[in-house]
């Protein structure tokens, strides 16, 4: 699968900016861009030391495309492995397009997605979950996700995967030498240390398995749905939250929000608020319809929010027991399911207000989200719902579905020798499932590995990455 | 106007990437980066060479950020003539934000727009003419922009400004030093060589001023109405050009057009094409402010395309008559701009059907924007009502209004003392015009400023730059 080819592509986003890199990773990375290159100060690109940068013109024949800094990095001390040359220049769409054209005319071709991670992958400079990792990282929208990616790029499960297979693969060799001498009843392997290998490599699987429930969260963002007809205060409520949180997103681009649909993070955890309606019966066929897919966005949630607007309720004891109702409506459809009765607009409620209410509703969270009042106590809630006691640890965390499966199915086959040593099963039945478990840990770090796989792996990924 | 403190900005364009440019400018831009990089290789950052490349960590206290590579640059070698530290991290909004809050609450400052090219200017790494064509350059969409913001950044014409302002300045010198000894009638500057260095700058000014109509059309694209109907076909007349110069703009994001008033580049030269309704007299009065806003925007234009659809021409004699009168009308308007009447849907025409059509109408241009027939043809006429002798001929051409200000009055100035010569103005006068262009020619490179100017220069490039 390696290529010997030299890959091009933007590596910074598209758009416009003050300055852009185009990248280019083979053999002769060096060598095109030499062609196209004149140093300002007279240097020859092919003999300056890697990690250095040169100041200089890419030029087209005699016409000049851009002043440029060119950096150097020399096989294998590069992200690939392979010569790298990083172009940093003028971040105009248009200069970004000529000078890559200019060297896909002159011996470059253009990356696929995630090529450079790929060939970074292939020639040994990371593991396949570190691979994995670098998407992650670029995709990471908050704190908790940040710090697994970090963590699994820098290593993270991977190499205690690594371990524990390599002494797998010590017994598997004993096991098979044993089947060649299967005649002499010979035991290479100890029974006592293979099945303490066993015990650990289990616990080690089991809780990477468990972690996934709240790597997933983490990563993809804890689902809420609130549930409220229109006008309770749903948009003021997610605006307070982000409000709160603007230092984290200040800066970028986009924050403004069209759909109340969308992730908020709070605490460094992402949230994914869905919005529905309310769930009062009706014989409108088409409001019921509203009601069947409130009722389905709630299954997809892990979390649910009832909010109310306190101020319509006072004069309206009808509308106050309707609350009553739907409150166990949607607790006996979740009763696994966190469920936050929120009173909003509570700024507009006097005391005896608050007691009438209490009169008919139990479990009440008053809340303001114009002023802010008890949003700091919904937040806190929200987040005492996550499990970040393994993040707070810095245990290690699966996010990934693909891991999680592999791991799944290697602790099938460890769990099945387990079974065959207790059963004195036949050392070449064991041998097989042996072989089953160091397949599916090898799949996890990509010892085991196929095109197919990588194929979808770095489909996934940005090009230029 | 020269700060002291280290500055800080993304340099890449916003959004997500494979990698992002965070940059550091000032003199605590290597011991601020230091202070939070954990060099792999163990390396101390502040014991590099300039130029050099060191993959390490970010960290916050003990946590990671990310794992990055740091470039430095120490001054003068860099960008802003003063340390800079380049940090290459992975291009997520999230990684961008928290290194550069990170950096922020440890002794940076935001940049301000321009701030790293200010700099540049104030630290004498390059003119303000240079400085201006970085703008430009970061702004520049077609070929022809594109070249001339490259040759100005490489010093175009400012440097034979600098030759010129420097001879003036040393007869200035001497004209002031004659006034010192005014009662004994001396003459220090030669009158001979005064006046042939008038000539020259004269010569110069005029011919730079005058590039200005061609540099002003190519940085901001010539405007081209198109003066027809509905559906006669205008969007697929922009298609046809776009399509033909797709290689331009392939990977670009974003060339989808959603309005028919937009920007193309055709030969290199950008063209933007302005949307205008019929001219057909009528007494309706809403209808009647459109026929108005329509010979508004001719105005505006440079070029006038009148697209007919031929296919409904053929039954009306009327229809045709009325062409030759709009025709006609605007003819009478505009009788400087170039007028192009386009038949379009020629592929429905047969030979007879012209001759019918060329009964009524003379100078006709016939088209297909859906074969793409004739329409080779109309980019050649577009391209030649361009003059891009001057480009072609790789003359100075000035493109900046601020620029074509200056070199006005310099101009008026340098007249004013040709006619002093001329008349035998008393020298005192002289050395008062003399002055008066010394400054105006300094203002276009930047030997004479103020920080007022400088900041209008400034406000208008993006943060990072």
């Amino acid at each position: 699968m390696i290529k010997a080819d030299t890959i091009i592509a933007l590596a910074t986003p598209s758009g416009s900016g003050a300055i852009a890199i185009i990248r280019l990773s083979g053999p002769n990375a060096i060598s095109i861009a030499s062609q196209h290159f004149e140093s300002i100060s007279g240097k020859v690109l092919g003999k300056q030391k890697s990690h250095t940068i040169h100041l200089g013109y890419i030029k087209d024949s005699s016409a000049v495309l851009d002043q440029v800094l060119i950096s150097i990095f020399k096989n294998p001390h590069s992200y690939t492995g392979e010569d790298i040359i990083e172009i940093s220049c003028h971040g105009s769409p248009y200069i970004q397009q000529q000078i890559i054209q200019l060297f896909l005319r002159n011996g470059c071709r253009t990356a696929d997605a995630g090529e450079f991670t790929l060939r970074a992958f292939l020639n040994g400079k990371m593991d396949l979950s570190q691979a994995e990792a670098v998407a992650d990282l670029i995709s990471s929208d908050n704190a908790a996700s940040h710090q697994i990616a970090v963590q699994q790029m820098r290593g993270g499960f991977s190499n205690e995967i690594k371990n524990l297979r390599a002494e797998l693969l010590n017994f598997a060799s004993l096991i098979e030498l044993e089947l060649d001498f299967s005649e002499e009843d010979v035991e290479f392997a100890d029974r006592t240390q293979f099945k303490e290998l066993l015990t650990r490599i289990q616990k080690v699987l089991k809780s990477l398995i468990d972690s996934f429930a709240v790597g997933n969260v983490i990563k993809n963002g804890i689902p809420v749905a609130i549930v409220g007809e229109p006008n309770v205060g749903k948009s003021t409520l997610l605006n307070a939250f982000l409000n709160e949180e603007r230092a984290l997103v200040s800066d970028i681009a986009g924050t403004t929000r069209d759909t109340i649909e969308d992730e908020i993070a709070i605490g460094g955890i992402g949230f994914r608020f869905i919005d529905t309606a309310g769930i009062r019966e009706t014989e409108d066929v088409i409001e019921g319809m509203g009601i069947k897919r409130t009722f389905e966005k709630i299954e997809q949630a892990q979390v649910i929010l009832l909010l109310v607007d306190g101020s319509k309720l006072l004069a309206d004891d009808q509308k106050l027991k309707n609350i009553v109702i739907d409150y166990e409506k949607i607790k006996n459809q979740n009763p696994q399911k966190p469920l936050v009765l929120l009173i909003n607009k509570a700024d507009t409620l006097s005391e005896s207000d608050k007691e009438f209410i209490g009169q008919y509703l139990n479990n009440i969270n008053y809340l303001s989200a114009k002023t802010g009042e008890g949003v700091e106590a919904l937040k806190n809630s929200l987040l005492e719902f996550v499990n970040t006691g393994a993040l707070r640890n810095n245990e290690t965390i699966v996010t990934n579905t693909r891991h999680y499966n592999s791991l799944l199915k290697a602790l099938e086959e460890i769990e099945k020798v387990q079974f065959g040593m207790k059963e004195n099963l036949s050392s070449d039945l064991m041998a097989i499932d042996v072989r089953e478990a160091l397949y599916h840990l090898g799949e996890i770090t990509g010892q085991v590995t196929n095109d197919e796989l990588l194929g979808n792996i770095f489909a996934n990924f940005c090009i230029g990455k």
